[in-house]
């Protein structure tokens, strides 16, 4: 498969950023879900560019689902979603679509794609493309969150400026912060979006762009969710992740800072609460052998800084492959991470959904 | 799928730690390859404990090819590898199988199989397991080095000691240190193997263990390959690197440390060089939307410190659910980094393999 | 995978009978092929019903590709066609929907989905969403006539009247064959057409429908595609056909009929004939061990009598489990036979693009 | 996937007929299933050569389980099952094995391979694979029979000789035909088997060989299991059994003789029976779009003659290209029709486990 992911539950995207619309296909869903389609709107909104922080370009986001729902309910068919494109503006990529733009996929989609590659806004590489993954998302979260998982992300650091962290070790604590970003349009934990959203317009300022890094939690999963090997938790999930352009890096848990610690720091002794078979730290991000065991998923993502610069780049042009100086036009966010969280949240309660659909089968989410 | 991976060339895993033997087929892989046992042999010598700073099981890995080679080459048909466990020793585990080793897949094995999992020497979930990755990998290593691919994986950082970094952006520079690592049992780019293994006696002696950052370079894969969602170079191998036990992070390129640039300092100008598009820096570890730029291909993975550790820990009885303190027996390593290294750039190579079949045809790697 | 097929070029099904529009996704095809809008509507208005043996429902496929294709070729990413749905009458089915329609899928659908599915004219289980085969099939079919590859399917039999077979082992002649029923929206080889009408009409006039076997031929696949064992190209082939409702059997070459044979009369001889390698009888339908030979594919498939009747029939209602009366309503074809060929070649040269996608690389159907 | 075939419960095959070995792993069967030993051993047996109608190769078949069994049940990890060969004449192929067989798989091995393919005994393509498959289909049959899903396959048809039918329309009748055939080597429903082994005979006599009809029967399978498009029951299974060497025809039901009749004499009735729903007749052998509707499952294939004859035949040499005449040595079988019925019921049983475990998860078998 291609750009496919699942096997149960299976999401296909299609559409490029100045086609006519972006296309989603949800398949496995099961049949009964209730499709909330202002929750949909709801998610879509967070993703959708809003202020100086964001693009210029401002899409309406006025999906259609056009199969797969009746009486307003999932019926088990394919759902397809369609989001037309209405606001663009390929006049700006005209001029230099064959200078290819550092760090974008300008240049390896005209070597893979021989030149036939819609440019345009960076047709299907576009993150326009993940407006897909957040309708079909919604549908995931909203249904997951009737059985008792819940699934958030925030910032945990952008442009050097650090939020708190989720309560990895604590479900009920971390259920309680699950809940206050849900809402949130910039999700943080702590009082930083003053901060960081300053720190994005000074780069904006100079023509520059920022990255960091996002945090994901997942609530409620239950334990023995996942295979040994190829197919386990962590894989699954990172493979997901880094499809999503400006992903460089993916850990869970405490990820990369376990590769300084002893064992006996880093090993999450088990031990019995209310009943319940619980960790006392969770270094392993409720992970392990690549199997839930029941407490709290956590992975975060690095975000890089977003390609698209104001700056003038050295570069090449394509067709002659000569060295070539790229002016930047069009509009671009000066920092993604904001709207990327939902993106990630979204795409991850998809994987789960067909995680435990393969597990419990395909009736078990209804 | 489940414990296989791959949609041309595949690669599918069995076996458990103290069951009769480790079992890998590998399939799709292009007829009229050259089998070169010798090479197979030391590479599953360089993943074979050997001193102090590993565990004192010693496994002969005398493995037999019992289909899909004829006349020393590859014969397109699926190639089976059995290596027989020999030294075995389940008594060690006999007493203690019922309490979970904490951060092992222990409990999530026992939720996931109900009670019916193998739990001798950790069973399905062991690191043995990976000699089959090893000897199949040795395969495609050596057919991707005749297509002008080279692969390694050394230790970027263990316990504290910090190796040199790979010349990520200077191709020829990056093949001489990839030749100079590709003889190495304990495989370094600079004068650190002393004091990390200083450290990892200190931990052991110490009834505890470390771990690290390894870093994988690929010099020679062509450009154009990969997928822009869901079949991502990056999530592909990262899907693949993630099964591996005690991996817990995964970035390509500069990762992480990209959430703290400017996008004017973390893009990858292009840039002509001898005729040939290359990029002056290479932040992104020669993958640009999912999809292969030419450039040397560099990710590193997180090792968090092995789980089995001499101290006494606090867990569960998983038959009583009670909780109780687990005394460890059994040969454990204190540090897995060292022989993680090779295990990490065999996966690698059978999931380029797969890229390329993908991309070129079956044929392309003959 | 559900509603998809396909491992590097992947259609994937989407949509109901009476909602608002068929999707076709159609991943992983070549970029750079020429998409001619005038063949793809040629080919939709085969499948489209036309007189007096068709059903009265008429719909003007007014197809729209909203993704995938730029200046007129394809791109390389997924190619998305959409299908509105505008003549359609729910009402018919309103009264009836809780009777099960024998031969039909609604029970098979309520029991699956739980009562949720979209029973409005059959919904996802209509032969409606054939249309969106065709459409992506005419793409294929289109390239593969590029490369030499003709693909066709002709009226073997229907309601008990004869069509002439395919010349199976001479390819010259076959080929002639396949571009005689190329244009023709009744595709049969002999002068059957009127014999084949008059008892259609005969079974309408009954309130009765009748089925029949069509036999589809493809010129032109080289040899040596294909997999022994769960990818051959008979089993590629048979899954994608049994997909379609109304086909119970697929036979490949002399099928049923060679189980009567002697291995001296059964097996095709070898022989080179203008230097080409040949056989002399095709009882195998040009496949040997699961991979193509080089001689003409030929299969054939059974269509039984539409299940759709006006005659009364025995059933239950769903609703209370009681044995009930069914009195069909609606727009039905007495016959589906001549409407299924266009489809099945549609679906054969996607399941061919696939397969040689994977032999010899992405790129080479361009 | 290549030599794999499953979405959760996946079989894959390797070995070739004069290799070291076969080896077939089953990946994802529920742990905690009994493996009955002595019953695999029984079904081997039926596929087993025995008497003067079938090749006088004698092998043992002293298969062993290599992993997935621990304490004599299922782990839920891959289970690996390797038959030693054991009884392998090479040296009959050496002379002529650049002569292609007729209506063998020599000659697309060679274009497929390149040259590299095992020629001996038909290498990976041999009929002796499918000892394989029938040792892991043992532990599937096995585990369905206890879930109250029976399976069988008995000759309907050999050279000429008509077995009676399956009772397709009554599940008690027919559960009562699958107990008599479960023992029988030579499992036929009526007193045919000495006229069908004398004709076997004097198609051996004469140097010549014989095919025929086999027909497959499962009771107890519940309604709503697979899928509309693409993984429908029927293309599923096709898939599967198309891979069996000499199967050029699988149909559904009452098949192609669907193809004759009207669809008031084709359409299945409902009606409720001792409180359940059933059809009166069967014609859509268990199957309506793709799902089962809980009628037993019926369905036929068609069996060519033995290519392997004594007869000289017409052929070319692979190596000059040239025509060349082929006098066969080696041990083949003259009809290997009675040796395929276990074959394709324990190929049905696998995929049926397959589907059984998408739809109600991977415990559900246990």
């Amino acid at each position: 498969m291609k750009n496919s992911i699942g096997t149960s539950v299976i999401l296909t995207l299609a559409g490029e950023s100045h086609g006519e619309a972006i296309v989603a296909v949800l398949d496995g869903i099961a049949p009964g879900i209730p499709v909330n389609e202002a929750f949909i709107a709801e998610q879509l909104a967070k993703r959708r560019p809003q202020g100086p922080t964001d693009t210029a370009r401002r899409e309406p986001d006025d999906y259609r689902i056009v199969s797969g729902v009746f009486n307003g309910c999932t019926t088990g068919a394919p759902l397809t979603i369609v989001i037309p494109n209405v606001n663009v503006r390929s006049a700006d990529y005209e001029a230099t679509h064959t200078l290819a733009r550092p760090s974008h996929a300008d240049y390896t989609a005209h070597v893979k794609y021989g030149g036939f590659e819609d440019w345009r806004g960076g047709g299907h590489f576009s993150g326009r493309i993940t407006a897909g993954i957040v309708a079909a998302g919604a549908i995931a979260i909203d249904a997951l969150s009737r059985k008792g998982i819940k699934i958030g992300t925030h910032i945990l650091e952008c442009a050097g400026v650090a939020d708190a962290p989720f309560e990895a070790a604590n479900p009920e604590a971390l259920g309680a912060q699950l809940d206050s970003i849900a809402k949130l349009d910039f999700p943080v934990l702590s009082e930083v979006r003053e901060a960081m959203e300053a720190r994005i317009l000074e780069a904006k300022a100079d023509g520059d762009s920022v990255g960091g890094i996002i945090q994901t939690a997942v609530c409620g999963l239950p334990a023995g969710v996942g295979e040994p090997w190829f197919s386990s938790i962590e894989g699954e999930l990172a493979n997901a992740i880094f499809s999503i352009g400006g992903i460089k890096g993916v850990e869970f848990g405490s990820g990369f800072a376990l590769a300084g610690m002893k064992g006996s720091e880093a090993n999450d002794s088990f031990c019995i609460e209310g009943g319940e078979v619980r960790t006392r730290s969770n270094h392993n991000g409720g992970v392990n052998g690549g199997i839930s065991n029941g407490m709290p998923l956590i992975f975060n993502a690095a975000v890089k800084p977003t390609p698209s610069i104001a700056k003038s780049q050295d570069t090449i042009d394509m067709d002659g492959c000569n060295e070539a100086v790229l002016e930047l036009k069009g509009r671009h966010d000066p920092a993604i991470i904001r709207r990327i969280c939902i993106v990630v949240s979204s795409l991850t309660a998809i994987v789960l959904c067909d995680q435990l659909a393969l597990r419990y089968g395909t009736d078990w989410l209804r």
